[in-house]
């Protein structure tokens, strides 16, 4: 990827980070970068992610799917939930347009909802369907919950799911346990690394690999963005958006707006949004991050970013090149100028204003390129964005691998329904609940 | 709907608000009420959509969808964008379970990136599709230009577009001559209704008429929450909401998580993140809103808005009674737990999980909740939700009915291909587009 910070420089955008500034926070970069190095040369927790592009065996995932019950179906149901489907789906989605896809039915089953879970499996042909269970524990509520129902809806219909069931797992747990005793295919859950970093792993790639994707397209174009890492901001595009967004976050741009101008990249944004919040969300820091999406979101969110309080950095995200489709021309006088152009360059003017429309309001933004979107380029924006976000976290001297917060409520579910603690003893969590204070308005 | 602001009390959160101070800013609340009352006896702009449930003629919107090519279609495509099509997608998407449903699928054409235009096309049954073009000017670039491919696409595959295309547009303009020369029909926005209030007029009602929902119970259940507004915010869930928010974002919330407990309200969590953001984000004020959606993003955002900055308010939207699941019991120990549940109570207990440890942190949070997810109950949120924002830019001060701030960007763009202003000039804010600033680090 390449990264334009211009329109963050102080001199166009409040807030905005001075030329000087900048200079002053590449010593902390070449820091941080070496932090980083050591991170991934011992292969601690987190920083391991960071290896992932040489290390991932694509021919391994290749093998463990390649049964006609999986490697031939129509549709591949994956069950995970925030790390363990949020990779899949953007890569899935990324490239559903690409011309390697085999026409797959990709379906994301990453909530409890038992209205659209029933729907769901109701447009599924279970025959001709394969199962990619993904998380690494083997004991996530939701994850698990959706597969005993997954697994009831093939033995309902008289389907055999042991013969179409992949599982990405860890090296211990319920669903390692289940793999070994039906003989499934399973994966692993790489070491060191958290579920958002996951992407472009086993965690990420089954689905693309059931599809017919390009994993080696994916990780050489991750491993091109790993060899830019450097110890300056203005020698490595991921560090430069890094850098560039903790720094305005620390002038007050306490919002990022990621705003792709692709369809195929709408779950990319959602992907960012996970990964940028749970790494850099915690210790009262983080940076709030939206997804939004060109160019329908500039007649949803745009009055705001341009005239709404001086909170927000918009990040933009567009490819250069395109498949692209003439407007047909028109008799309407007003209209004539769209009929001597193409959809392609009406979406980008369309970026092209909304920056300039930014820029011209002092509203920082940042413009992030891809040659187009297709595999190499998509490996290359996942673990730039990685490498990003892991800068961010050295910079804000937070811990980007864990999140702590996430732990209570997940006791306090597993208590509602009744569960208990490994000694057999009642979460207290679940008692808070029943304490809530209310102040009620009803209809 | 039913609204519960405990959770924002400043005895429970931090921002938060005092019981002395609701009670003050309840005098507020009563003036606003005075002002938006004559707002609506006067029908004046914007306020004029809080009339909306009493002035839309549903009988009107099926006779014109009552054509065989359009009523029996197997797929609707709507042509639109931003306040054009989001109020009609949240309708279709909440009540695509619901009973009344025929089948229809929908499309919603708002953006213009080609790859993914072509594979929308390409996947409809064009000789039983019917097209519903939705701009109140009848110029909106994308959505004409969006059109004018339809149509091409339609006569390419020797399908007679006039018999299958509804328009819903204003009085004049290239839409509505296109309707008189081909015989089309015809639906009028409603005067002074911007289009983000107008989900409840035939903007968002014609694809929910082709799809078969029922518009008497959307209307029924808008007028309905229309009777609960009063001059005091404790008495009304609309007014409790709309003066929560605002005492918040000026106590520091500048940040407001819309999350339903419901995946067919995801869309609904697009169409309130428009109305907040386009409403209320002006004079640099507002708040910024974020789509979220539980339980799935309890593993992606919740870590952020439970441990991050104090600028997050939570507003969840959540069903007390909806189908249910259950979930297969298991052998495994650690999960029997899950067996003596429904994918339901498991969302439930997800849901006063989340809530309570959002309290727990002391983060600010209200609870929405509807009777379930049908069309009655939904007439009931959208309008609520408008009388929230309406509310809120009250007491903002702000003008909750204009836009400003998009205008540069759609003038850039003309520009940018090669469009001139009404008397034939060229536009200068294209000009500002070449002038732009940058720093560029390459890979």
């Amino acid at each position: 990827m390449d990264v334009d910070i211009g329109n963050a420089l102080a001199t166009v955008a409040s807030p905005g980070i001075s030329r000087e500034a900048l200079e002053r926070l590449d010593e902390d970069v070449a820091r941080a970068h070496e932090r980083i190095e050591a991170g991934r040369d011992d292969a601690e927790h987190g920083y391991a992610a960071l290896n992932l592009p040489s290390r991932t065996d694509s021919d391994e995932i290749y093998r463990a799917v390649d049964r006609p019950e999986i490697a031939d179906a129509d549709a591949l149901v994956t069950v995970g939930i925030g790390g363990s489907a949020l990779g899949a789906a953007t890569i899935a989605d990324a490239l559903s347009g690409a011309e390697a896809d085999d026409g797959t039915r990709t379906v994301f089953l990453d909530n409890v909802d038992p209205e659209w879970i029933t729907s769901r499996l109701e447009s599924l042909p279970l025959e001709n369907t394969a199962v990619n269970v993904v998380s690494r524990s083997g004991t996530t509520a939701e994850t698990l919950a959706n597969f005993l129902v997954v697994r009831e809806a093939f033995e309902d219909a008289g389907v055999d799911w042991t013969e179409r069931t992949i599982v990405t797992t860890g090296e211990a747990g319920p669903l390692r346990e289940l793999s070994d005793r039906h003989g499934l295919p399973a994966l692993a859950v790489p070491d060191g690394v958290p579920g958002r970093f996951s992407a472009l792993s086993p965690v990420g790639l089954v689905a693309a690999a059931v599809c017919g994707h390009d994993l080696e397209a994916l990780l050489t174009g991750a491993s091109a963005e790993a060899e830019t890492l450097a110890g300056s901001l203005f020698e490595c595009p991921a560090y430069a958006y890094g850098a560039t967004t903790h720094a305005l976050a620390a002038r007050g741009a306490s919002v990022n707006a990621m705003m792709p101008y692709a369809e195929s990249l709408e779950t990319y944004a959602e992907w960012f949004a996970q990964l940028w919040a749970e790494s850099l969300g915690k210790d009262e820091l983080g940076q709030t991050p939206v997804r939004a999406l060109g160019a329908t979101d500039q007649h949803s969110q745009l009055q705001l970013y341009r005239a709404g309080p001086r909170n927000t950095l918009v990040s933009f995200v567009t490819p250069r090149d395109r498949d692209d489709r003439a407007i047909p021309t028109t008799d309407v006088d007003d209209l004539a100028y769209l009929g001597d152009a193409s959809l392609g360059e009406l979406l980008r003017a369309e970026f092209e204003a909304t920056e300039a429309s930014l820029a011209a309001a002092g509203r920082p933004n940042v413009r992030i390129e891809l040659e187009r979107v297709d595999a190499f380029e998509l490996g290359g924006l996942l673990y730039g964005m990685e490498a990003a976000c892991v800068l961010a976290g050295e910079l804000a001297g937070v811990n980007a691998f864990d999140q702590p917060a996430v732990e209570w409520a997940k006791k306090a579910t597993r208590g509602l329904l009744g569960g208990t603690d490994a000694a057999g003893n009642r979460l207290e969590e679940a008692d808070a609940v029943a304490e809530k204070t209310t102040l009620r308005v009803d209809r």
